[in-house]
């Protein structure tokens, strides 16, 4: 059923692969580290199991191997980055810099883009600020599959919002999650099981209630994180759509039901109003407020009162945001990844189409 | 069981009693427009139904009438607010004054607060930047009633965050929300008519499902959006958290089950770690990423295309965040605020008190 491959194989082969569709070295590598930081925090959805999803939208030309990435407009604490089309694996990295860059010399950095594709997981980029003390913040558009409250049509993508704050002696805080009450990624597993989903995840293409984790392939939506209004999906659905916002209009992507699709098979929006995938990066010195020391402190308390907080009797701990993924990690990075086989054989075909070897022990 | 007042009727009334717990003419008059700001919008239990309440905290000492409001500390896009326990209605809008001025030098402003009190509708803080042609961002701790994903323990407040974002010929996106499923306003609403809550809502002491609506006076909790772990209640949580951390951890305010409540009968917790409750603010020019003019409207075609949205038969058409809002500002404008008798008398037996007429038609 599956197989398991080391954290530095999959780096190597999709660097590789990125190296063969034109990118330079660097950002093949670049690219490499985003995609991957998936499988090995355990969101197997966004990671090597998509490395032929953007090939094809390279062929498809619409990712640009050798993109001239730039700011097009910024102040001192703003930028808007142009990806020029290449792989948000590797503008995304570039424009949390530019925050990252700003925040240092001004306090905060906010970097809106346009021009992008798929970056991957938010959580990726919003750690880059951690080493640096700052407070990281990553979010995305992406094509529309979620309808908003009371409503039947395909508005919104899943727009993820990503929050990675610095502790002292404990493990940072790292927020990442779809603005839906369930990631895409938890369909796509219910559907090679062949199990219903539980209420409140998607509606059927007349909006009414359903379990069929087949639903947006019958013209269905995802749900906006509440489910329905009696439980506040209303509220899903505004910050689904400040991410949308943030992301794609404040920059002049596209935006809304507009943005363009990841599978290259799927037909480009007839009308699109801006410029790719949006996304937006934040970054916040936390001397920019108070000593790193004493917020360092402070969060490790915050984060022990929370670990201390007592569980409901016969459930889980409680955990802090990022403990899921962290402990993945942890796991992984010695006992290897495991890839499904159907995974394994697309990325097999992948490496022999371009002459690299895609090794299974 | 109710009458009607005019908007201007209750800011001359609130005023007035700011003015006799000693503020000056100009922070009470800021203090009024804050408050009854949620009544002319709607969220009745945020505005004068709660002034004896600030009253009593003033009473308990707990409020200072004549606070020296300063920034503590700065960079060019950021600031710590120490509010000097003033009303939070007033230490919110001066907070928030710094914000945009910020972001007019610098392309954002992001400040973040401490030693302040309740400051009523997060929205009414956000809006102020809509006249500049900015983005308000607004949001607060408050004391903890709402427990963490697989706990008992009360952690958090209902922490709300709002987001305001300019338009063209459409009005404005208001998204002003709790990070629960069901803000408390809710709960006291069915409360008085001695109803049950929907699922999804509470949790009784030992963190099993609930729908009564007075379980919080037992020992319940309110739970995260997302309700429970299957509809993604970790991501409320996480949500909330951040809300706490940006407002109270940053700023050196209290945090998490320490932030201080607002009925002043209730003991203060006997450890603080900080100093009062804790806000955040950020404004965002919009010309600071692209001109005004192309923003808005692209935030038009924004708003139409979601208005424009199919809605599910039966059910109500798409509304844009702001609208219930805006609506009943229009309404309330024309035809007067209703007030529930028993908050009728309060503010009677408040006016008698300081000898100041709240006059009943």
């Amino acid at each position: 059923m599956e197989k398991k491959f080391s954290y530095q194989q999959l780096i190597d082969f999709a660097q590789a692969i990125f190296i063969k569709i034109g990118t330079t070295e660097q950002d093949a590598f670049t690219a490499a580290k985003a995609l991957i930081a998936a499988d090995i925090r355990g969101i197997d959805s966004h990671g090597v199991a998509r490395l032929s999803g953007y090939v094809r939208l390279w062929e498809a030309k619409r990712v640009n191997a050798t993109p001239q990435i730039k700011i097009v407009h910024e102040t001192p604490s703003t930028a808007v980055v142009d990806g020029d089309s290449g792989l948000g694996l590797v503008v995304a990295p570039f424009a949390m810099r530019v925050a990252l860059d700003k925040a240092k010399a001004v306090g905060t950095g906010w970097v809106s883009v346009k021009g992008s594709n798929h970056f991957g997981i938010a959580g990726y980029h919003a750690m880059m600020a951690l080493p640096e003390d700052m407070i990281g913040i990553a979010m995305t558009n992406a094509s529309a599959i979620v309808a908003p409250t009371f409503s039947i049509t395909r508005m919104l993508g899943t727009n993820p919002i990503a929050v990675a704050i610095p502790a002292g002696k404990e493990f940072p805080f790292v927020a990442d999650f779809a603005t839906t009450t369930a990631a895409n990624g938890k369909l796509e597993l219910l559907q090679r099981k062949n199990k219903d989903t539980p209420s409140g995840w998607v509606q059927d293409k007349d909006g009414l209630p359903s379990n069929n984790a087949n639903e947006l392939k019958q013209g269905g939506a995802l749900l906006p994180l509440g489910s329905d209004r009696e439980h506040s999906s209303h509220k899903g659905y505004a910050l689904g759509s400040i991410v949308d916002i943030f992301s794609g209009v404040l920059s002049g992507a596209n935006y809304g039901p507009w943005v363009p699709p990841f599978p290259a098979y799927i037909p480009m929006p007839s009308f699109m109003p801006g410029d790719g995938i949006g996304h937006f990066f934040g970054a916040m010195r936390i001397d920019a407020f108070r000593t790193a020391t004493e917020f360092k402190a402070e969060m490790d308390q915050w984060i022990q009162a929370f670990r201390a907080a007592k569980p409901i009797a016969g459930q889980e701990k409680v955990l802090i945001p990022g403990d899921p993924e962290r402990e993945m990690e942890a796991i992984r990075m010695q006992e290897g990844i495991p890839i499904v086989d159907v995974v394994v054989s697309d990325l097999q075909q992948l490496g022999q189409r371009f002459g690299i070897d895609f090794v299974v022990n």
